[in-house]
């Protein structure tokens, strides 16, 4: 059985024992079958728990042994002591797929941890079980209505594809889920990320890759299997454990193997992996590859109402190595002709001076802005820099994105927005599934270098 | 009469002549009568125009000549080609203080521009009134509900003193406001950022000074007044105009000289401004300033209860020039004994394992690890990474800030907060008005290391 396979048990379990399910429910009880309940998952669920014959309405079984089949996936949460125990009663019942949420094996200080990790790897070698974690929320998929994870997974049907080695990312953001499907590596004493970025490889749900990585025990495969898959799909990496300090807690984490940053930078980069400096570029660049088309250049063009805030736009682009694109004779002549007479149309566009004088309304002169610069040649993306003053100017650039969209599919058009209408209109904009709205320029021409760069990529030979 | 005795005209005018009040009122007719009508202010306002005899049921004067007394301050907003008439009637009124809200001189890429701007110089020469402009919203003042904003100020009693050079600083965000008191220079073509600080320096009002630069005319005096205000109050720059490009745009969008950013670089951090990478760093180091104490030293002790944050956490210390604090011995021994045996306690403290094993809640967990740090002389602020799972749980939080800067006031305690609750988490924790919340940790530790530099320098002799 290939990976794939191995992993459909995983993301996609037809039947589940949840082996140490827990009669503690209701809030801090972090009760993985209460959680799975609350998602309905339509598979067939055996909690394992020999002092109850039913938790939640669903009947219990005393052992592994006496389940009713041979489960998909068995997921288990017991103290460290009685894992091997439990796996290898999984192994005599061929049960192909393990989820070990369970912590303290290499990811503790203690020598027992990895006597405990070693026994399971004996256990298992041979077997043609698969294991996850130990010490992980196990698996999420939206698509399926199932996750393992013992605090509720933030799901939606969103095609991200997310492995990481901390189950925070099933919890999400406000505004952002990570989770269109995810796999949580935990210690990844086995399954690695690796073998999950070959599942998504095939995935057709999953159109963006995202990578939380603290460390990787085989590099060359990784690198080697990264660089195949970006060629299809993006992959979009945040790797922590910069400093000494840092990795340091990544080896008592998830006991991961580390290395320099520097190699960690080059590697990403020559497999076309798109790497991230924190959490919040990290939603971004995610968020971008879902909703926008890849850039196909590296030229901005920047429209605004303050030419203040226009040179915030030409600083953030030089600073993500993007250029100002220099805009074509035909558009300078349109705009200046909206423009009063002393003023030197230039990139970034100021229509502050043209409303002033004009007969046309703000968002007319907005539009006429956007527009010329989508369709000039030289330029590649555009960034329009507004305060929506009142919430029918919002409205009319909704329409403006989805027009946009419609005759120029290829470039994006994003917003770095101001005022304090500013999230309502992010809101209103972001539905759109056109655009993206952000609270500086520097994050938007961030969000577009990813897209740049990734083009490039997929560009070359 | 002294420079802060000139801009108090300007801040705190008891009149005001509105020059070129327009007739047209509401949505986009950006009318600075109409504005200033909506802020409760209490001075006498003359709106000069021949053509009305009044606007919005205020009487209009037909010339400034006729205006019934001498006001202190004058907002002209006219043509640019009628500016240099009204300016000299001005001055024959001996009015002390005029802002020229018009665009089109230095600013403007024409003969015109500039030979209008040295005709308004030569009339101003050394009649003692001054000139704020122009290309200008002009100033607000949230104290005396005051301004000469065309687009509706955003103001609000903060201890903040914003000097900018756009006006888009007076629109603030949906969750920020720059805007205690504010002056937009314009083009600065007589009041400039040095005369601004001196003003905030001896405001008893104004706590953190905020500025946006773009350039100034005459670095030398401004370098030894910042330096000076920065040994009182905290300065907080924004220093745009980065690339060539945009230092190019910058010259056109306000006509000031720039310079190398390195040179920037070196001269504020030599003043103890501190210098701030963007709009997003800009608020943040703003809101840091006002709410959190400075911090007594550069080591920072990291509560999470995922580990894989923790490690964001301190490659966030660790890029922006802070420390992990290495903990005292009997910080490790009240840890470790609420955390499994196989857990070796460091920082980050991960409490999870320990709420796995405990019968205490996740909030006493919590609340045990920050004070447990705060009260170890090695730390010198705390970063807490934390999904608010529930409303109960955040609630409990808002009573853990309130206490700890009580008891430990000198110590910055900030969230990096994640979860679909964060949003109604940051609201609750930041109106205890003693904490930050950030979307990272990242975010979290740059405002931090701000704080740090800052006490470095006031502590230098």
């Amino acid at each position: 059985m290939d990976v794939v396979e191995q992993l459909k048990r995983f993301m996609e379990p037809k039947s589940v024992a949840i082996v140490g399910a827990s009669r503690r429910t209701g809030e801090e009880a972090f009760n993985i079958l209460e959680n799975l309940l609350s998602y309905s998952y339509e598979g067939r669920i055996y909690p394992v728990n020999p002092n109850a014959s039913e938790i939640l309405g669903v009947k219990t079984y005393p052992s592994v042994e006496e389940l009713p089949e041979k489960v998909d996936l068995a997921v288990v949460s017991l103290p460290r002591s009685l894992v091997p125990g439990i796996i290898k009663e999984c192994v005599n019942k061929h049960i192909p797929a393990i989820t070990i949420v369970t912590q303290g094996f290499t990811d503790a200080g203690d020598d027992e941890g990895r006597r405990l990790q070693t026994e399971i790897d004996n256990i298992i070698r041979g077997s043609g079980t698969r294991i996850l974690g130990p010490n992980t929320f196990g698996t999420a998929n939206a698509y399926f209505n199932f996750s393992s994870s013992f605090i509720p997974a933030k799901m939606e049907k969103i095609p991200v594809g997310l492995i990481c080695q901390t189950g925070a990312f099933f919890e999400g953001f406000s505004n952002f889920r990570f989770l269109g499907k995810g796999i949580d590596l935990g210690d990844a004493c086995d399954i690695d990320l690796t073998d999950g970025l070959e599942y998504f490889e095939q995935d057709a749900k999953i159109k963006v890759i995202a990578l939380h990585i603290e460390g990787v025990r085989d590099g060359r495969r990784f690198l080697k299997v990264a660089k195949r898959v970006a060629k299809k799909k993006p992959i979009i990496a945040l790797k922590t454990g910069r400093s000494g300090r840092a990795a340091q807690a990544a080896q008592s984490h998830t006991g991961s193997l580390t290395g320099s940053d520097e190699i960690w930078d080059t590697a990403l980069k020559g497999a076309g992996v798109t790497r991230v400096s924190d959490i919040v570029d990290f939603c971004d660049a995610i968020r971008a590859f879902c909703v926008l088309p890849l850039m196909p250049g590296r030229k901005v063009g920047i429209v605004t109402y303050t030419g203040g805030y226009g040179i915030m736009g030409a600083d953030a682009c030089e600073k993500f190595g993007l250029e100002l694109a220099e805009l074509s004779s035909t558009t300078i002549d349109r705009l200046s002709a909206l423009s009063p007479s002393w003023l030197t149309v230039g990139n970034p566009v100021d229509i502050w001076p043209g409303v002033m004088i004009s007969k046309h309304s703000l968002f007319q002169m907005e539009e006429a802005a956007v527009k010329n610069l989508l369709c000039d040649e030289q330029v590649h993306a555009v960034i329009c820099i507004f305060n929506p003053l009142k919430p029918t100017l919002y409205i009319e650039f909704c329409q403006l994105v989805k027009q946009a969209a419609r005759d120029y599919p290829d470039k994006p058009l994003v917003f770095h927005i101001f005022g304090s209408l500013g999230d309502e209109a992010k809101n209103e904009l972001e539905k759109t599934g056109k655009t993206l709205v952000f609270p500086s320029s520097d994050r938007a021409a961030r969000a577009l270098s990813h897209l740049a760069n990734y083009s490039q990529f997929r560009l070359k030979p």
